[in-house]
C-alpha cells in the first residue's frame, strides 16, 4: 500500500444496528410492520432520539398531520434538539415543536408560517439550517442530510405494509427512498389499513412502521383559482402572454405557476386561442398541478399531455375519466411526483410564467414581504433557465440572439404582473423587501426567487418587455421600466427611448401585438364561474364546499 | 359557458384500450405477468406496432440486450419505424434496428457507437430528433415523448411480477414509472425469476410483462481505472486541486467524472491529503459511482455519504459490508438512483470536476471529435451552475466575488485537463472539432458538452485558473491561456500578463500553492495497482478478470 495510509478499524453498520435496536424495542407493540394506533406517542419516544435529524412530511399538499400532532406532544426532556427538515412549514405544530424544544435546527424550502418563523428566529428558538427550493432539499437527504427517522403519509397501507400514495403521491417516493436505503427509519401514517391495495405506489421493504391515523391527511386546494374573481386586467395580460409570448415563439409545453393571471391564460385558450386558430400549434403538453381552470382547455382538446406535481382536491374523479391526458396508474387513479415533475419543469419544457409580489428595476422578484420569511418553493426551478440543457425545440432556439453555434438557445421564463398590487401598493420597487428581510435574518445572501438575468419576459397590464432581446443592462433596465407603468420604476421610462425600444421589437404594447384593449373582457373566458367549470367536466369536478355558493 | 367554447367528443382512454387489447393478445402465452421465454418475439410483434414511440433500457452501465437483440429480430414488414428513445447507444443491435428499417427515428442522449451513429445518420439510415442529457430526456418521457412500450432489465423479479433491481438499478424506475402511468406497455427481462425477492424495488402494479432471459443482462465496468496507469503528471494535477480548489474553498461535497485525473486525485486524499490535515475537512459527501479508486479513501475514513447514479462490477460485496458510507436497503445491497443521484450532483454538491478532449480559449469543452456524434451523457447537467440553486453552503459562497446581497454564489466547476492529449495533440483548440461535427450533422448548435462560462476553474500540469475571479472576457481569456502550456492557446499567452494574473490569484502555479512539482511521484499514491485496491478492501472488491494480472 501506499505511503501514510492509515486504514481505519470502525464498524461499517453503526447505523444498521441503531436502527435494528430501536424497532425492537417498539416490536411488541406491532403486528408485522402495522403499529397500534394508541402506542404512536410511546413508540415515537424509542424510534426517535434527541437531536435525530428527522423529516416529517410536510408537502406543498399534503400533511403528515397525525405524525406531527404527535410529536408535539413529546416529552421534551427525552426528545429535544431534532434537527427537523420538512418542504413546507404549514402546520402550526411544525412550530411548536420549536417552542417546546422538541426541536432546535430547521432546513426547509417554503414556509405558509412565514411570519412566525421570523418570530422564533428573532427569539433565537428557532436555528435555520438553510432556505431552499424542493428539489434541493430532497438532493441534500442523500448527501449531508440524510435522515435517522421519516414521517410520511399515504392513502393506504395493506397489512404487509405496501402503500398506496394515490394521486397526491408529492414527495413521498422521494423522502422515503433517503431513510430506507440508508438505515432511516420509515414510519407512515395511513387513512386506511385494507387487505389490498387499489395498486402499489411504494413497496414494503421500504417501509418499517405504518399506523392508521385519527383523520385522513390534511390537505389543501392550493391550486384552485374561482374563474369569478379574474379582472379584466389580468385578460388583457393573458391574451397578450398568448398572443406575444405563446404564439410567437411556439410553446408547445409550460409550466404555470398559480395565480389568477395565469388562471386567465388557462380560459382564455379555447375562446381567445381558437380565434387566433393556434390549437394543437400552442400550450400541448404542460407539467403543472391539475388546477381546475384547466378543464376547459382540456375539454376543448387544446391539451395532449399533464403530468403533475401533486393533485388537487376535488379533481380526483375528472382525471380518472381523462387517463390520456393524466398519468394514471393500471387502477384508473392518478399518481403525481414532485421531483420527475421538477425535472420536467426544468428541463424539458419551452416556457414557465409565473406571477410574484415584488419585481425590481433589473427584474429580480421575490415574494417575501416584510418580517416574513417564505422561502423559495418550487419557482426557482421551473424559472430558470437550465444552463445543463442541451436538447433544442423551436421555443428554446426562437431566443437564440446570436447565431453563432456556440451559443445556446434559452428558456422563455416569463414573469407576469400587474404594475400595482391590491390598487396602491406598486409591485415594481427600487429595493425588494427581501433584500431587509435577508439581512434582519442574517443570511448570507437576499432571499431572491427568481433572478433578473433568468427571466426573458415581463408582461404587465401595460405591455411585454423582450428581456433576451437587450443588449446591455441598460437596454434591459429600460425595457423593464417602459411597461412598469407609474410605479417607482416605470416612471423612470423616457417617452423617446421606450419608442425606440417598441420600434424594435424589444417592447411591445397590446396595439403593437394585435391584442385589443377594449376586447378584453370577461365575456371572453371560458368559464366565468366554479359552475361552469363543473359544467365543462360533466360534473365529474367536485369543487371543496368553500369554493361552492350553490 | 363562455364564447366560442367547443367541447369535443372524444374517448379519453385510448390509450388505455388500445393497451389492453395487445396485452390481450398474447395473454395466453403468459402464466400471470411472466411470459415464456421462446415466445418473446412473437409477442414483440403483438405488444408493439409499427410507428410506436419505445424505450429501450440502454443506460450509462447496464442493458436490456436479451430485449434489444429480440426485436433485432423481428420482421420489418409488420414492426417498422419505431421511433427509438435510448440513453446510451452501446450496443451493435442498437443500431441494427435502424438498418434493418425496423426504426427511424431515436432520442437519445449518449453514443458510445458515436462514429456509426455518425454514419447512418448521413446515410439518411437514422433520423435524429435531439440529444440530450440523461435527465432531459427521462423528463421528456413525461411530456413530449411518452412511450408506448418500455424495454427495461432487472437482476430478479417474482412471479407476481415485483422487480428487484439491485445496485445497479441505474434508470429503470423512471422509465417504467413514465409507461405504467400513461397505459405504456412495460416489458422487462430479468436474470432470474425466483419464489422470494430480496426486496421489491419497483412493485408489480407497475409491470405488465417480465421475461427470464437467456443470459444475465450485458453490463460494462465503465468505472474502473487501473492505478497503474496514472502519471506522474496527473498526480501533480490532482495535488494542485487538492490544494487549490478543495482545501481553498472548503469542498465538503462534490462528484468525480471519469478518469485517471480524478482517480488520482481519489488516491492522494489518504496520503497527500492527509498529510495537509484536511481529513474531516474537504470531500465528505459524495455523488458519484462507487469508483474503486475511492476505496482506500473510504478505508481511511475519509468519506462519510456516497449516493451513486449506478453500481461499478465487482464492487458489490464490498458496498454491502459498508452500509455507513452507501445507500443500501434493508436486504443489505445498493440501490443506486441515477434521476435522484443526478439532482443531488446538480443541486446539493459543491463541486464538480471533469476531464474533457478539448477546451477552446473560452473554456468551452466537449468529447466530440471529428466525424463522432457522442452525445452529452450527465456531465452537462453536473458541470453547470445551476440558477435554481437557493441554498448556500461555504464552498458555494467562496466564490461569490460582489458582496451585494443580490448577487449568488456559484458552483464550482472544474475542468481539469492535460494541455496535450497522447503526447502531440494539443487538447487547448483555437475551434472545437463539436463546430463541425454539428454543422455536418445539421444540429441547430454545437455538440458542447460544458460551457466556457459555467466553468470556474480550469486545472492543468501548468497550473490553475480560477475563472470565476476573472472581469470580462479578454481577462477570462488570458488566464485560460496562462494555463494552457505550449498549445495553440497557451501560445497566446504574454508573461508579463500571466505574471500580473499570478499576483492577483487569478492564475497560480504549482509553487504559489505550495505544491512541488519534484514531490508529484507515484509513491504518493494511496494504492499503485488493482492489487493495492483489493488489499485495501480486505478483499472484498473483486476486480472483472481484465482488470487482474494475477
Amino acid at each position: 500500500m501506499g505511503v501514510q495510509a492509515i486504514p481505519v478499524t470502525r464498524s461499517w453498520s453503526t447505523r444498521h444496528a441503531e436502527k435494528k435496536r430501536r424497532i425492537e424495542a417498539v416490536r411488541s407493540w406491532m403486528d408485522g410492520p402495522i403499529l397500534q394506533a394508541d402506542r404512536i406517542l410511546d413508540a415515537m419516544h424509542l424510534l426517535i432520539q434527541a437531536g435525530d435529524r428527522i423529516v416529517i412530511e410536510g408537502d406543498n399538499q399534503k400533511q403528515a398531520d397525525f405524525l406531527s400532532r404527535s410529536l408535539a406532544k413529546a416529552d421534551p426532556k427525552k426528545l429535544h434538539d431534532l434537527h427537523l427538515i420538512i418542504s413546507s412549514i404549514s402546520r402550526p405544530e411544525h412550530l411548536t415543536l420549536f417552542e417546546l424544544g422538541i426541536a432546535k435546527k430547521i432546513d426547509f424550502a417554503f414556509a405558509a408560517l412565514g411570519l412566525r418563523v421570523a418570530q422564533l428566529l428573532e427569539d433565537g428558538v428557532l436555528e435555520i439550517g438553510a432556505i431552499h427550493t424542493y428539489v434541493e432539499l430532497y438532493a441534500r437527504l442523500f448527501l449531508d442530510l440524510t435522515p435517522n427517522v421519516v414521517l410520511v403519509c399515504a392513502e393506504e397501507a395493506d397489512k404487509g405494509g405496501n402503500l398506496y400514495t394515490g394521486p397526491n403521491t408529492e414527495d413521498t417516493p422521494v423522502i422515503v427512498e433517503s431513510a430506507a436505503f440508508h438505515d432511516g427509519i420509515v414510519i407512515v401514517q395511513v387513512n386506511r389499513i385494507v387487505d389490498k391495495l387499489p395498486r402499489v405506489d411504494i413497496p414494503s421493504s421500504w417501509i418499517d412502521v405504518v399506523v392508521e391515523s385519527d383523520r385522513p391527511y390534511a390537505i389543501e386546494p392550493l391550486f384552485t383559482r374561482d374563474p369569478r374573481k379574474i379582472t379584466d386586467l389580468q385578460i388583457l395580460m393573458g391574451m397578450m402572454v398568448i398572443r406575444g409570448v405563446y404564439e410567437r415563439h411556439q410553446v408547445h409545453s409550460l409550466n404555470h405557476g398559480i395565480g389568477f393571471a395565469t388562471a386567465a391564460i388557462e380560459l382564455l385558450l379555447p375562446t381567445y386561442g381558437e380565434s387566433l386558430g393556434l390549437s394543437g400549434k400552442i400550450c400541448e403538453h404542460w407539467a403543472i398541478n391539475p388546477h381546475p381552470t384547466l378543464i376547459p382547455a382540456i375539454e376543448s382538446g387544446w391539451i395532449k399531455t399533464i403530468h403533475c406535481f401533486g393533485s388537487e382536491v376535488g379533481m380526483s374523479d375528472y382525471i380518472r375519466a381523462r387517463p390520456d391526458i393524466f398519468f394514471n396508474g393500471s387502477d384508473g387513479s392518478m399518481r403525481s411526483n414532485r421531483v420527475l415533475c421538477q425535472l420536467v419543469g426544468q428541463y424539458a419544457i419551452d416556457a414557465f410564467i409565473g406571477s410574484t409580489l415584488q419585481l425590481d428595476g433589473d427584474a429580480n422578484s421575490s415574494t417575501v414581504t416584510a418580517g416574513r420569511i417564505t422561502g423559495h418553493g418550487g419557482a426557482a426551478n421551473m424559472g430558470h433557465d437550465p444552463h445543463g440543457r442541451r436538447h433544442a425545440s423551436p421555443a428554446w432556439l426562437d431566443l437564440k440572439t446570436d447565431p453563432s453555434p456556440m451559443v445556446r438557445g434559452r428558456k422563455i421564463v416569463v414573469q407576469a404582473v400587474e404594475t400595482f398590487v391590491k390598487g396602491d401598493t406598486p409591485a415594481f420597487v427600487e429595493t425588494l423587501d427581501a433584500v431587509q428581510v435577508g439581512r434582519k435574518a442574517g443570511m448570507p445572501i437576499a432571499p431572491v426567487m427568481i433572478y433578473g438575468e433568468d427571466v426573458s419576459h415581463v408582461v404587465t397590464e401595460e405591455g411585454i418587455a423582450y428581456l433576451y432581446k437587450t443588449e446591455g443592462i441598460e437596454e434591459r433596465r429600460r425595457a423593464i421600466a417602459a411597461v412598469a407603468g407609474i410605479s417607482p420604476i416605470g416612471l423612470r421610462a423616457k417617452p423617446e427611448e421606450t419608442a425606440a425600444l417598441r420600434r424594435r421589437g424589444i417592447v411591445a404594447y397590446p396595439e403593437d401585438i394585435g391584442v385589443q384593449r377594449l376586447s378584453a373582457k370577461r365575456s371572453l373566458l371560458a368559464a366565468r364561474s366554479m359552475e361552469d367549470l363543473v359544467a365543462w367536466s360533466g360534473d365529474l369536478y367536485k369543487p371543496p364546499a368553500r369554493f361552492r355558493s350553490w
